[in-house]
């Protein structure tokens, strides 16, 4: 499957700048893997709703959750969604207003979305946790019965999908490169994790883990 | 309208959470003009579709702009549509995985998008323009009547809104606290905009102005 190339639909083949469309299942999980928050847009009462929520990706099933209690979670099961991750690299200033653009990676990924149970619930919320938290699995308590019923876990499959970056610079006219009146280039975005804050109101026992302590000042939304 | 409190319909009022629920235009306001991209989402042959695009506001009004070409926008015109800001702040490390969370200010805009046209139009892409670059207008070339035709810019009233904000420490259970096996804290999310990148292809004739240079380094997604 990961060989497949995505994107065998037709609300799923990008029309629009094709030279920014990537079907490649590898770069859809490059991206998935350096997001953190996904967009999930489900239909409730016949209008759509978006929302921000956690995710996580293990081989070719993205995994969800949110409280059992959430109008998105409780719409999306059995029903058509759409998860979005953004990577927002740049801010693109060319020659014209029309092509200035942002520097981006994107992934749209479209499916039926089925509530798990269970063990299959269970490794849901691992694979959420080690995507959101790296070694927070295993460090901090586990969930109990009670925290499982408020939590709800979705899979999708990762069949259908839009991928699309952009890097490099300006796609100025030739016209106004000529003219050349105006500045032209890029201003970077860069994303990184601060500096540990152990908890003030309660300070914990021990000192950070090794978990959170390697990745205190790293960049994120980078490539792996 | 600014002294109105959001959300006066069902769908708007968070019913989860309710300490995270902010009922303030003003907060409103803050989270849309320090963030860059929104999700869009709209209904596309019955099923949602969410797709990232750049978006300016102009006092109880938001503006969104993309291809007109582009399945999103055209299916948004005189419909439901559900817009979101997310700008996520850190990692909250909690004692339990269950209370593991993000520090994050989001807002979700719920209304009937309305496609504009002539004056209202380049106002629009005015107000878009100047919210991701800004300085841009009237420094780069203008849009010119070709260009003008394949962008679609929408309109969207802010009357109702959704708006979260988590901010601080993990919220651990009474129990995990006393036991203190786990370490619990926060790794915040910092965001900046990077070093000036000159058009390497055709190098700009003009030093980068100081609508430009003075972004670099600065912070992105602060509040103002």
């Amino acid at each position: 499957m990961a060989d497949i190339a995505l994107s065998p639909t037709a609300r799923s083949t990008i029309r629009r700048r094709k030279e920014r469309a990537v079907i490649d299942r590898a770069v859809l999980y490059r991206i998935l893997d350096a997001g953190l928050v996904c967009h999930l847009g489900v239909i409730v009462d016949g209008a759509p709703l978006v929302l921000p929520t956690g995710y996580g990706r293990d081989e070719h099933t993205l995994y969800l959750h949110g409280s059992t209690g959430a109008v998105s979670l409780g719409n999306a099961d059995g029903a058509d969604v759409c998860v979005v991750v953004t990577l927002l690299d740049g801010m693109v200033y060319a020659r014209s207003v029309f092509h200035h653009s942002f520097n981006y990676r994107s992934a749209v990924v479209h499916g039926i979305a089925r509530t798990l149970a269970d063990a299959e619930k269970m490794h849901g919320l691992r694979v959420i946790t080690e995507h959101l938290a790296p070694g927070s699995w295993g460090h901090a308590r586990m969930p109990n019965p009670k925290e499982l019923a408020m939590t709800a876990v979705l899979a999708l499959d990762l069949t259908e999908a839009s991928v699309k970056v952009r890097a490099g610079g300006p796609e100025d006219e030739d016209d106004d490169a000529q003219v050349n009146a105006a500045w032209a280039g890029v201003l970077p975005i860069e994303t990184r994790w601060g500096t540990v804050i152990p908890d003030a109101e309660r300070p914990p026992a021990i000192p950070p883990p090794s978990h959170v302590k390697r990745r205190a000042g790293a960049t994120l939304y980078a490539w792996e």
